[in-house]
């Protein structure tokens, strides 16, 4: 049977698995980013890794793929662009030094678009060839497909509805600009409209006693949870950003299904149930009844793999997708 | 060699023509768009116009396929929706009724999804595989093109750029919702736009004399290439916000190409000048340079027959384009 590896690599660990066409991981291991050791060397390692860990399931596999997944991924040139963090040239050919080193099939994708495939072919958009993925962490990134194909775009920068700007001279984003729509819905952003929101109003809050370096978007849900105020109106505010701008996006892309996963998401209904009354609030009337929003239910550590590995399942089966 | 016959279905003339896969248009004809004959009569004798117009271009030639193009066609389901001036059923099964009289392949599309194949085939956008193409009229409307294939959506209501809100709380649409983007960037937003200006400033303008009813683009524009201030200014005010609409697009579909076609487009400079400046002013760091902004080279009577042909061309090579 035919299996591919996903590959998840982060500034501090390298996660890895064996995953077969189904979703299921046969296989995981990790090892330490060491950006000391210099990239080749690295991923000669990773490949010894890899090969061990074929030997591990046993005969009837055959490795038919390697899928990298990293946040500056570009899977248009096969290339981790600017991962200055791990001291490794800009724009890594990391497609070409998988190929020397596997001789299979590489594909190379970010965070995001490997989170929207892997919802098409594990999660919830089974069966859906129109879906948009948010991922809500420290920023937000977002993964778009059409009609079963992932939007890569000419320089392969498509999906980046974090920086669409959703507020006109807005908030100070870390792209040099104002008003992206990440400086408001992600961790990060509910952080700010917290801040935000105590210096204009007098009101009673039990993130009163946290300052900007404790405030987190876990404490906001917890404090939503106890049902605090000032978090509701800061869920609710990030909500009413969210949903026009997604509103925007299904105005272009007419999906069938938004799903909403990465740390934020977790805060569940108390951002989803105002985000999808914003979003039917702003839609277009031609549109309405034809998005569902949902929070994913891949939510663990090991769904990068296999978003990375739905990736290469994606380019198997539609050599079209990838052109390096 | 093989032609396809490309119709132009509009509420007074339906204009047809026989295309080559080049886009040579070998022969031409129009008739009334008569709604009281009943929509099968109509289609009937369409077909034996089409018949006469392939005798008269002689042997050599064989009809592919016959495709459509309407305000409200709709490529996913092969129908016209609601052409209620033309007094034809809501949904018109379109596809199906010339697929039963010619025999053939049949598609269908709306207006700005086949100028943006059409450009794609035979204009701006030859070689390019990811583009936009805005159409500027009384309303606005948009193509999408990523990796060369139409971007149609799960219901095939993709692309209505023209229904993204582009100013909160802003001005009424005729959607019922507020602040589209088609209620300031349009011929008719542009007339709003001088209303508005006039009501709130002190300001000589060759425009002073026209009333709303009288009130064009055509003589906005010709107000501007005399230097007129307040049309200039109106044009700078629609570049603003077509420039930043288009740079939220770019951070999404990240194209080579946007393309701005209709009968505003042939303000030329005046409104494509400021357009660029501005998309370029909001445009994400990682998109700068890589979008060039320009206005079609094919705003013709027979640009629409051309697009809607090229639309067929686009089905007869990529079978899955189109599921009906």
């Amino acid at each position: 049977m035919d299996i591919v590896a996903g590959i998840d690599l982060g500034g501090t660990d390298t996660k890895f698995g064996l995953v077969s066409r189904k979703g299921e991981m046969l296989a995981y291991h990790s090892i330490p980013t060491d950006p000391n050791i210099g990239y080749q060397p690295f991923f000669e390692l990773l490949g010894r890794e890899i090969e061990q860990l074929m030997l591990s399931v046993g005969d009837g596999y055959r490795l038919a793929g390697v899928s990298v997944g990293a946040p500056s991924g570009n899977q248009k040139n096969g290339t981790i662009d600017s991962a200055s963090n791990l001291k490794w040239p800009e724009k890594l050919p990391i497609a070409n030094i998988l190929k020397s080193i596997f001789g299979l099939p590489v594909t190379v994708s970010n965070d995001a678009n490997a989170a929207a495939v892997g919802e098409m072919y594990y999660g919830l958009g089974k069966g859906v060839k129109d879906l948009i993925c948010i991922t809500l962490g420290t920023g937000l990134g977002s993964g778009i497909i059409s009609d079963g194909r992932l939007i890569i775009g000419s320089k392969g920068h498509a999906g980046e509805l974090g920086h669409v700007i959703a507020v006109e001279d807005g908030r100070q984003c870390t792209c040099g600009r104002r008003g992206c729509l990440e400086t408001y819905v992600s961790a990060t952003g509910m952080v700010r409209s917290v801040l935000e929101t105590e210096s204009e109003k007098l009101q009673h809050s039990l993130l009163g006693s946290l300052n900007k370096n404790s405030l987190t978007s876990k404490k906001i849900t917890s404090a939503a949870m106890e049902g605090d105020k000032l978090a509701l109106d800061v869920f609710d505010a990030t909500a009413k950003i969210l949903g026009k701008t997604l509103a925007n996006s299904v105005a272009l892309l007419n999906p069938e299904l938004i799903v909403l996963t990465g740390g934020l998401a977790k805060a569940g209904k108390y951002l989803l149930d105002p985000t999808i009354h914003y979003t039917n609030h702003y839609l277009l009337e031609v549109h309405k009844g034809s998005v569902e929003i949902k929070t994913s239910e891949m939510n663990n550590k090991k769904t990068a793999i296999l978003g990375t590995a739905a990736f290469m399942w994606l380019k198997l089966e539609d050599i079209s997708q990838t052109t390096f």
